[in-house]
Formats: structure tokens, sequence, C-alpha cells
């Protein structure tokens, strides 16, 4: 079902974002973790709205309030629920949309399919916060698989056509990985980022949007990981990935690169460091057959620019069965990749508990 | 479960390289569905071994043989479990793979996984023979969508660095199409289909590989199928995407492509075509917020370059516990695109044929 | 994962006994069904602890609170989440469950499985106050399945060994079936109900707890729902009903009965009544090969006497590593059955509406 | 999906009576695990027909093939797949059950839910001989978990009115449970046994049927194993239990029987044997909260009589729209309850399998 994701770890994702409150059940977590509430928020803080000038002005605490699952600080075998109640809902704004639907957002596609009940409000359950509460159970599943010596990173790869450094999938160093996913703007090369940034800026001038590129690292994780054929790493990370709204393509590893290179190129070469059988490449993102082979596993995301733009666009009245123009007023990120950072590391982290 | 996909439909993949067979279980299949055999038998050899230069010299058949779910030539309602026996193996030619690993292929991280029990002739489990009976599958899947208008077409859209056309997934011509994917080389452009056959016969000359990317598009899917979050369509075509060996990226529409663009450049503004609400462009590739929106679905895979390579190339022994060489025999695919594009069509087809 | 339940229609059970909140997540919901919220309280109220002497005078309203999946007083198509605050919690009367484990509760499994980190304050989430969030997906469920013509009916069928008469599974009269559900103690003979109520009382009296059974019919259903094999509606039935606290045995139809009879006894002769084919009994209980067959389905459940008695008890001590007494404090049904009808009503509507 | 079972082990299970084969898929077997191919085979053979004057007369090796998932005599972690060829199918004995369903039997559901595409010869997929490949997936489980320490152990515990002696649930003696499974008629008390073989003859002398139980212990499982709400050991065990034709009942320790109990003489009270702590009674059957205690796991199926008898029945005519009269020829047997023995052994194997 459509909100629920995970086999060994379950998930499940409800609420819209103008309901009273969005939330998810988490169940499998094993009894008896603890559980840093105030590194999750921070986590979460990551995520949320309003912070600065490149999201929305809708402002949500996002403090999520956990009403089973836990004793004390820890976890105790029950399915663990987190509510985080809306707040800051403006429902006015989208008046218009049950009769004309925004170009390339879900308007349409959630009107064939719920025949105009759906809750259209804020983008109702298609609505980007429903990112909270998966950023909720990817902190916790985060929390979790450092205790078991897997972190996961992600930074802005790129905001249209300005590039970040990758990241070192070969020896990455995750003290300083972590400094780059504590910065503000979480990007290697500070320079290209302040060039994302006015980039941002700029399409929101134009009352435009722009997308852009993320991309994750999994160190850590030991080789044997995952399952051939329609059960691997791929396959599952995918699966979840493609949950976050705007996603619309994921490589792993150089991905669609290597389908440039010669085999001989692309081939990741092994040899022994110390007794460790390691490669000198990691073209294949850490996974081979669906399973790792213990280098750090890598992916990248394409986030499509926010539809949601303030300039006029072309669209239909179903009321008048006839072409129309659209101004979308509302609250909008002018690029969604910035939020989308900690919500692809909360996917992967989820995906990798599941799997483990 | 590794080898299981679906829902509705349920489909289980069985079988080795040089196992006695390899199969297929589909579940769930409408009772009544006549099939034709000899359309099936067609599509089967669009993948299989040893019909030109380009492919493995290994020669079989892929004939299958029905053992249950029919009666006559049409589905009983009960699971239909087809084989196709093996018998073109030549298993001396693997005996060095339990020892030293080929790079990029997944014979290390089988071996960390089942600890030196999985079948190493021919690539076991993990060998792109398993795409045959997945191809049954998706045969017979693609045949009960036709019956529903639904039609399936992968072409391949590149060879390294040489560019196909790409399909016209606003107003497309399925006559056309199914010239195309009926062609021996499946381009649209066969000029572009020369200079890339050239280039796989150069790489196979310089005992290397080269991989490439497959176009796929899904005509006459009405608006209103998928879901949101983790169960939409491209989490579900991603999902049994990457179960094909040599799969690394999934992009949908203009996937990666969209994140160079303006959010007023790449959104698809709607408008009337008589009674039907269209959309100019198809950028999105017919999915929004996981569900289609009426246009085609279309979608591009990448395929590395085949890891057998016939060039020497450094890898490690694991009983000697150091570096070494390694030159692989043995019959391989210079280039996997060509064979993999009736394979991409197959997992679209059973995909969709899950979710409608 | 064990508080999940179901394929079309997705429900997750969250929350402890005294945890802040109870609920469900109930994902699949067609969208722009009404849901009447009188009528939901009311079974809600059925199940509802201290409404009378046979059960534990913990009070609970037991009034949802739904955060998601409603617009109005119609679902949405999002995953819909309802609340049950928990108020009354008295945590102080279960002090010792933690060192001596009750007898025929879950104490001891869980101590054992949750390493002693599970929630044991009022039984946790094995608490019977689980069943109350059920009865919230189950009474939803049955609002939907009866605008299908679909209707499922409870009663008590036996407490210890006073036993009711059996509901007619042949041709049953449903505003009958509904007057009898809407009793306070739901029998069809009300002489037979006093000797039940009697028999709890004299248990209780006793410090000690009495069991029963409780039958269930699904009246409307028409022929061809269900699966063969492992998918039937047996075994969908009875893996949703063993949820409920305390069931031990469920049998459908004749269920152990028919095992003391003749084959032409038991066998169900079909004949035609109008232009309907029927069957002069009832024996299968509605169901052949997993499949309905057009009659009712019809199933009994045994439910083992409360293991919390007032009575001492053996048990063991933890800490001290001996045997030890015990004496359970706090407040306990006397006999389950009474409040498990409605449970064994919600999880059937559940089971069914996730089938059709 | 109906023939589909298992979480972490997956099988599939497909043919039909009369198909070319019938067979099994098991997916998540662990690699390297030995097979004893003979022990295999004798636990097959004793579900095999034909054997004596109690079952069909319809003779069939049972002997399975296995195409995939093994290298030598050890599973190479590939699914493996087995299939066993019918034989000695004659389908002539059908002909008339598309116009005159059998009562009690599957035909009608069978043909409403497929329409009249059913493959109707010898039962079909609802034919008790798909319990074949359901014991070659069970008899594999059975090697596996005694490797482990695990075993399951099943006797037929009546036949209608004549009842053996109970299993001793609280301190089996594996040895003399095994002498009682190896006898061709397995029961515990063998003048018991002649009665109920007595009882078998007349029936079929008469051209009648009868049922019986089947009582099944598992032994050797820790505490600790299994999970509360909708996943504990009842839910799965009874979820794969009634994918056997002709179940209709389970019940778990005491079941039924502990609705005629008071608490405290159904309750299992506590005790330190030496460091372990038992019960002293096993009426919860092993079972507590879904999950084991540590104790035996023991439940009791129900298997009604043989539906297909050669006695004259009422039924009806598709056809002919009317009431007619049936005389069902062919092979039957007229009890099933001693072939379903290994059939329940099998089925709980493997859902043990799947969950520890």
């Amino acid at each position: 079902m459509s909100s629920f994701f995970g086999n060994k770890i379950k998930i499940s994702i409800f609420g819209q974002s103008h309901s009273k409150a969005i939330g998810v059940t988490i169940d499998g977590l094993p009894a008896g973790t603890p559980i840093d509430f105030d590194e999750l928020q921070e986590f979460l803080n990551r995520r949320a709205p309003g912070q600065n000038e490149f999201s929305t002005k809708r402002k949500e605490e996002d403090k999520p309030e956990f009403v089973s699952g836990i004793v004390g600080n820890t976890t105790c075998g029950a399915p663990l629920t987190a509510l985080i109640y809306n707040k800051n809902q403006i429902s006015n704004d989208y008046k218009n949309i049950m009769d004309i639907p925004r170009p390339s957002h879900a308007d349409f596609t959630a009107q064939v399919k719920y025949g105009g009940f759906q809750d259209v409000a804020g983008g109702g359950h298609f609505s980007g916060r429903l990112t909270a509460p998966l950023c909720v159970a990817g902190g916790i599943a985060k929390q979790i698989l450092k205790q078991q010596g897997i972190e996961v990173f992600s930074h802005i790869s790129s905001i249209k056509n300005i590039k970040d450094d990758a990241f070192d999938s070969v020896n990455p160093d995750n003290q300083k990985l972590q400094e780059v996913i504590n910065k503000p703007f979480p990007v290697l090369n500070d320079l290209k980022g302040d060039l994302m940034k006015q980039t941002i800026i700029n399409a929101k001038n134009e009352l435009d949007s722009v997308g852009g590129t993320v991309e994750c690292m999994i160190t850590g994780i030991k080789a044997g990981i995952g399952n051939p054929n329609f059960d691997g790493l791929e396959n599952r990370i995918s699966s979840i990935i493609f949950g976050i709204p705007a996603v619309k393509g994921i490589e792993f590893g150089n991905g669609f690169g290597s389908t440039l290179l010669f085999g001989s190129e692309n081939n990741d070469e092994y040899y022994y460091q110390d007794d460790n059988i390691v490669t000198k490449t990691n073209n294949c993102g850490g996974i081979l057959g669906g399973i790792s082979n213990g280098m750090p596993i890598v992916f990248k995301v394409a986030l499509k620019p926010t539809p949601s733009i303030a300039k006029e666009q072309n669209s239909v009245s179903f009321k008048e069965k006839q072409n129309t123009k659209l101004v979308i007023k509302g609250r909008h990120d002018p690029c969604i990749v910035l939020r989308a950072v900690p919500c692809v590391e909360a996917a992967a982290a989820v995906a990798i508990l599941d799997l483990i």
C-alpha cells in the first residue's frame, strides 16, 4: 500500500499538508534502543521549512510528539508512533486547485484517482510536508545504524548546471563528511555553493524555480548485504527514494556516466589493503548483483524544479471545460533540493536498516 | 524475497545459468486469458543468445515448457509455471572464479553472502540468463496489456556516446513503434544504429566492452493508475528494473535532464484536445505524484559495460591472499544493451500489469 | 510485521495500554466514502470498558480523534489515522510484573523477546486495550461493507459450558441479527444469557475467570471471493482473528464438529432456489477451497479464560531466581468474551474488506 | 497471492492435479545447507497415494526432480525449485464436474471464480495433490530445523469419534515421538488405531467417508520466537495450515477445551526446573501473546470428511439449470486424515523456519 514501506522494519506515513497532524509509525525497531531526541530534532531542523530565503515561508517547528513505542528514552518493542501537529496552515491559498490543476503537480492525477475527494489543501497527501515524518523515521534509523558503525551522508550535488565536487567514495572521511552535512547549505565546495544560492535567488526573482541533484553515501556497510534480482540494494533504495516528491531519477555509482565508458575503464579492480579486499575505484557504487561489496554505497538522485512557480502558466479549467491561465499563489520553495538533502538521507537510512 | 516480485500478480524467478532448468511462476493471471505462444516465442527470440555477432556464442533456444497454469492455450487461474531447460552449458569455462573474482561482477559479493556455496558456473543465479524467464512473464504480460490497449516499446537509446533519437512521447504512433522494436537492432535512426554496431565491434576487437541506455515507453495507459509515496509507478518500475543485471540507473521523463531546466521550462502545461486534457510536453514521463496522467509513460535505463571482458585485469586470489592477474575465458556479450531491450519491456509490462 | 495487516487495505495498530495514545492507520480506503461517526462511536461503545459488572472498572471513553485521511465526513484517499488518548491509566498497579510473570499472560514471553525493555504497564502492547483501534478500523470497514450489502454479526456463543443457540446460517434474517448484536449481552437465547451472566459473576466472586466462544456470521457476500491455498478466506480470517488477545482456536462452519460426521452428513448439497444455486445446510461455513460459495460465512472463535485472576497463583521471581507466590492486583475483566464480540466483528470486517 | 507463503523463507506452490507437473520454489534457504534426499523421500512417501487401503488407488511415486537451487547435495542460496511430474492421471473420470458440482468440493466456487476456465481435471489447483510440493518444502524445512534442535511431530488425533491419546506436551520424548510418526498408521495408542482403521473401512464400504483431527507438536523451540498482534505464531501457523485442503479448524494448546475451564485451571503456572523457567501444564500450547514460551508448541487441526463420496448425492446441473443427482466416479481417499499427517508437519515446519 502506498504509504507503507519495508519488511523487517515497517514504516507507515500518514497525514496531509493541512490535516490535524502528520506522522509515522515504525514497527520492528529492536527493543532497548536509546533514542537521542535532541539529535533527532537537529536532524529534523535540517528539513524544516521557513529557515532561510531558499525555502517556503510556512513556519513549522516539526517537533514530533511520541505517543507510543517509547518508554523513557528507549524503544520498547511496540510500534513507535510520532505525530507532528500542523499549525501554520493557510488553506485559502489553495481555493482554485480543485478547478485548475497546476502543471506538473499531482493535482490532476489526484483528481482523476480520487474523483475530487482528495484533500487539496496544501497538496494534501502529496505534499512535501509528508517528508517530515519520513525524516522522523530516518533520523531514528540513522541513530541505530550509527551504533553499528554505518553512517549516511548527503549533500547538494548540483543546482541546475552548477555542480558541487563529488564525495570521495573510495576513502571517505566520516568526520569531514559530518561537517559538510551540518552546513546550512551542505556542499563540499562552498564557492560552488555560493553560485548555487545565487542561481536559486535568481530563479525566485524571475518567479521561477530550479532543480538539482543530491548525492548520498553510506559508509561502514560490510560486504554481503542485499540480495540478487528484485530485492537488491538498488531495488530497495530506489523504491523508497521515489517516495520523495519531485524525484525523477536515481543512479548508483557512476550510473548513467558508466554508459560512456569502456568496461576496462568502468570495472572496479580488486586489491588487498592489509587483509581486506577493496577496490581501486567505486564506479559500481558499492553494489554488485544487488549486494554490497564493502565499499561505500553511493547514489545520486535527480529532483525536478519545483512545479509550483509564481509565473503565469497555461492550464485548463475542469468546470469550464476549457483552456485557461493560472497564477499560483501561496508559499513555495523556489528550489526543493536543499530541503530534500536530509530526506534522501532519511530514506536511505530506513532502507538500509530494513535490509541489514 | 529476492526472486519474487509483485502484489496482485506475483512472479517468482528461479534457476541458475547452468542448473538443469531456469523458469518462472506467475500467480494471479486472470483465468480464461488466451496466450499466443508463437507471439511469445518471437518475443523471447529477441532476447535469446547466439543470434548475431553482438552477443555471446552460447546457443540456447529459450523454448519454454509450460508445466502448469494452462489448459489448452488458455490460463486456468492456477499459477502458471514455465521452464526453460539449460542445454548449452560449458562449465569448465568458470573454474577460476571461485578463487579470483571478476571485477565488477557479482562473484565477490556472492562469495561473501553465500560463503562459497553459491553456484559459480556461468554466474549462477546472478547470470543474465535469468532474464529469459523474466521475458516469459513479461511476454505474457505484454499480451494481456495489449488486449486492454496498453503497449510497451523499448529501443536502444544509446551505446557509449552514440545516441539514438528519442521516442515521441507526446504523440506516439504505435504502428511505427512496433516496426522499430521488430528490427534486429532496434533504433529509430539506423545511421546511428550503424555507428553503435561499429562501436560494439570495435570494443570487442579491443577485448573490451561497452554499455548504453534503453528507452522504454508505455502507451495507452489511462490517467489515475499508481499511488503516492512508496507505491507509485516510479517506485514499482524501478524496483523491478534494477532486477535486470547491469542496470545502474533509471530516470523518468526528462529525469536528470530536468535538473538543468527552469520550472517554467520543465512543467508540462495542460490543454484540451477535443474533450481530453493532455499536455504539450511530457517532461514528467507521464507520471505525477506516482500516478499516471494519461500521457505515455517514458523512462530510460542505464546499463553499464559488460564486466566480463577478455582483457587482462587486476584482481585478488582468495586462496593465495594476494593480488593477482585475471584473464576471463568463456563466452560473453561485448555489449549487453541489445539483449536488454526486450528485458526492459518485459519488466515494465509485469510492473504495469501488477498495478492496473 | 506484527502490528500490520492486509494487502489492498492495510491497517497498522499502535500504542500500549498506558502510552500517551493508541491508534490505527488505515490505508487503501476508497476516497469519497462517507463515515457515520455516531454509528462508529456506538460500535466502539460495545467494546469500551467500565460499562457493566462483567468488565474491568477502568473507564475509557474510547473516543477516536481523526488526525488524517478525512475531509469533512468523507475519506480523501490518504491514509486515515485515528488516535484514542489513554486517560485512566493507573500504572502503580503493575509494579511487580517485571519480576514475577503472571501465568498464561504475555509477561514472560515479552520479557524474553524484548529483554526487559517492554512496556509492562497494563500489558503494554499485548493489552486487550489494543483492540480499541482494531474496532475503529473494523467499525469503518463494517460501514463500507454494509454499503455493498455485506453485514457482519457476532454473538456470545458460549460461556464456559453454557451454550447459546447458533446463528441460522442458511436463512439469516439481518434485521433480527442486528437486534441481537445490539443487546447489552448479545445472545440469541436470553435465558442462556442469564445463566452465562451468573457464571461470570460466580467466577468473579471466586476470584477466578471464565472463557467462552464467539460466533461470527457474514451475510451478503457473493460467491467467488477468496483464493485457494494460502490466501483463502479461512487463512486470512484466522490470520487476523488470532491478533485478538486470548483467542486460542477458530473453526469454520461445522469445524471440529464435522470430524464427527460422515461425508454424506457433512456435505452441503446444492439445489436451485429460484435462479440461485444454494445449499441445504451450511456445514462448510460458506467457504470451499478458500472461496466463498454465496452462503453466509460462519466461524467460531475460542477465547480462553482471562489469565489475570485475583486468586493467588504460583510463579517465579526473575530477580530471586526462585519459585514464589503471586497475587495480581489491578482491574481486570472476569470474562473477556463479552467485550471480544465486537472485536471479532471488527477483525472479520477488515479481513473481508481487504479481500473483496 | 494464493500460492505464495512466507516472509524470510518464501515458498511458491504450483501445478494442478493433472498438469504436466506440480512443484514448489523455495527462496531464502541459507546457502550451504546439506539436504538428505533419502530422508526427504522417506518423508514424502508418508504422504504419497496408493500405499494402502485407506487412500486413493492413484499411484504416484512423488519423486521430486530438483532443477535449481542445489549444487551437489547442498543449497546454493538461489531459489530451490523441485518438480514432481504427474504420471498416473486418468482424466476421463472427471467429465461431469464442469456441469454438476460435487457437494462441499471446490468445484462450484472455482466455477464462479474462474468463470469455467479452471482446470477441472482431478480437482485442478484445489487438489490434495498440491500438498506433495508442500511436503517437499516442509521436508526440507524439517531437516534445517532439526539441525537447530527443533523437531516437528504429528499423529492422527482422532478419526470420527475414536480418539488417540494426546502428545505429552510438557515432557516430550523425541525418540518415542519419532517412532510414532514412523508408523504406517501414526497413533500413540495402537488399539485406538485399529478402531480408527475399522471406522475408515466401514465408511468406505458404505460408499461414505470420515474425517478426523491431527495433533502437531514442535519441540526444541526456545522462548521469544514470534510476535504480538497479527504476526504471532498462531496467526502464521493457522495461515499456512488452512492451505491444506479439508482443514476447517485449528486450536492451540487446550483451544476450545480451555473455554470450559476456570482461569485458575487453565493458567500454566511457572516454576524453576534447574535454571530454566518452565510450566507445570501446557494449556496455552507453548504460545503466549503470539510468542513462544519455551514449552513445546502444540496445536490440533480439524479435517472434514472427504467430500468426494461414492454415494449418490443431490446437486444441480449448470447446463440444465435444474436439480439433479450425482454419482462421483474416480479414485478417492475415504479418509484424508492419514495422508494429512505429514502435510501438517510440513506446513508447521515451513511456518516455523520462516519465523525463527
